[in-house]
């Protein structure tokens, strides 16, 4: 009696076990060996932010940082803020080919998305900016995107007292707290905390359910053909530079890419590899641009840059395997900023 | 012994009293007489958002009328939201003398603030929409502004799935949720749950401690001079149409305000009566903006509307009062809006 009493609370073990563990997590054999493969290349998005030690991300600097990204008085016109171009409601981009700047001038590249940005290699498409304090000093200044002057600028965040006592406690050390530097400064540090783990870093970690069945064939199509190469590590790209047509000359390349900044003939159409996090939600693709679907840039990158004729179903899968990366939103709650005084310059729009 | 003891205890007890109350609290005749005055014309908001009867205001409703809210695709152009110039982080509007639209066009009007918008008697500063239901529809269309068509913006939305199934959401019971009059109705009543209560709130249900000195000053002198005649009611404002200039007419009054609307001659310089809320952060004032402080527009006010000409304390004191006026911040998590597709057409900045 006590074998079979055994024998019966095993099977009625067994069967909760069963009814309670989704069908593939029964077989684990497969995905362990993705995942091992996948980590070959690819890594989960790290679970701490990664501050500079020259700019630490203290809570008044990042609250700070997320107001200046939101202030439209950092534009001449006091129509755009970083916010403008840099939407967190769709993916940290605005969805435009070229966004469109002061007295509706265009640049004539797409905006890259600012969502996990810190982990680029370097900014911008040409990576002319060493990291994202380095590069939120540009757009303010830029004619054709903020077109403000760093006095302008200064002159009018130093009439807010507000700012003024927002800055002395977010560089509490500093003699100069209301810098041009520290402007940007604490604007990278907030971003610095735009980082968008998705199920693919559960997948990474170990939940085989995070993927469906059609995701895990697009991340194995994914690391068979090799994209990895190129768009690997935590960001699934941003870490090196490749040029835009390594196996074959994709048309429309009058941008020459990096070698606009080192002038080495090397550089022609190389561009930042970019990053894949949120890539569903960062349309249209490509430094122009150039493709509105992700279906259009797969088949385009497999030519390009691996010489491979991608069928119709296998580009499916990579799409579906990209959309994977989506992350979990950041939740941002829209900063109050303070208001103007008698001092403060008025908006110019011309 | 006993009464002794007794009056030791009084004593201690008073003591206490006294030390947890503070100073205003223990005059409290005071501020009773002032709070009767300004009660008999202005009273605290409401404490549950108002629905139209024809559009209650479901969780569904609210969350897709905040997506529209923050979606540029409402915009020709792609540029443009509701929120670019009633921005939630500047006071519901965008500090802008005239706000820029579509190709850099300006509108030849102030962007009236959407906080508390609700409330008013009438949309626009002409009154030419009955509510922000009706509102909502226009400035998508508006040239000036976001440049769409009805036919965009409804092929637009169409083409994207998470919004088609959550027009059924919201609009249940109709046959075909997703037409250019929902669109209106999900942002008008997303908008009614944008109510700003503020200190000036507590203080009119009986928190003496809720306003400074000063402030009551200005509140005194606010309701002694005749200010709340036309600022009065829940929105301190915004519940009446009045002449601008009433006593003395102003310069550079080419604009005609609701006299556009209804061709009377008795509506020439005739606008909404703006609400006070958050008088602070909306700035520039006045229909056309042409003030930058709130002193100057409170200055003009007095002699314009009321023959009164404002001593520098008087002003001092109204502003003050003024920017009690402020509301607390609406909490607001910028949405997450879902991509577009191969279907949706794609910005047109011409």
């Amino acid at each position: 009696m006590v074998d079979v009493n055994r024998k019966l609370k095993n099977i009625i073990v067994l069967t909760a076990v069963l009814t309670l563990i989704p069908f593939s997590q029964a077989e684990p054999a497969k995905d362990t060996g993705l995942r091992k493969d996948a980590l070959e290349w690819l890594s989960p998005l790290p679970e701490k932010y990664q501050f500079k030690k020259s700019n630490p991300g203290t809570p008044e600097k990042l609250l700070l940082g997320k107001m200046l990204f939101f202030d439209t008085r950092l534009s001449k016109s006091n129509v755009f803020s970083c916010a403008s171009c840099h939407n967190l409601a769709t993916g940290g981009v605005d969805n435009n080919r070229f966004s469109t700047g002061h007295k509706w001038q265009t640049g004539g590249r797409n905006a890259p998305t600012v969502l996990n940005a810190s982990l680029r290699i370097a900014q911008f498409w040409d990576g002319r900016a060493a990291d994202v304090e380095a590069q939120a000093q540009d757009p303010i200044l830029a004619g054709v995107e903020m077109a403000a002057t760093k006095e302008l600028v200064l002159e009018r965040l130093n009439s807010i007292p507000q700012y003024v006592e927002r800055f002395k406690k977010a560089f509490p050390n500093e003699k100069m707290p209301l810098t041009y530097e520290n402007i940007a400064n604490a604007i990278g540090a907030y971003e610095r905390t735009l980082i968008t783990p998705s199920r693919f870093d559960r997948f990474l970690k170990g939940d085989d359910n995070a993927l469906s069945r059609t995701e895990k064939k697009g991340l194995k199509t994914f690391l068979d053909k090799g994209c990895s190469t190129c768009h690997d590590g935590a960001a699934v790209g941003g870490g090196s530079y490749r040029k835009f047509g390594e196996q074959h000359q994709p048309p429309n390349m009058e941008d020459k890419g990096r070698f606009n900044v080192t002038k080495d003939e090397d550089d022609i159409n190389v561009f930042v590899v970019p990053s894949l996090r949120n890539i569903e939600l960062t349309y249209p693709y490509f430094h122009d641009g150039r493709h509105w679907t992700l279906e259009a840039a797969v088949k385009d990158m497999g030519y390009y840059q691996l010489d491979e004729k991608l069928s119709k179903h296998e580009i499916g899968d990579i799409v579906a395997f990209l959309k994977s990366l989506t992350g979990d939103a950041v939740e941002t709650t829209i900063p109050i900023l303070p208001p103007s005084t008698a001092r403060t310059p008025v908006p110019d729009r011309n």
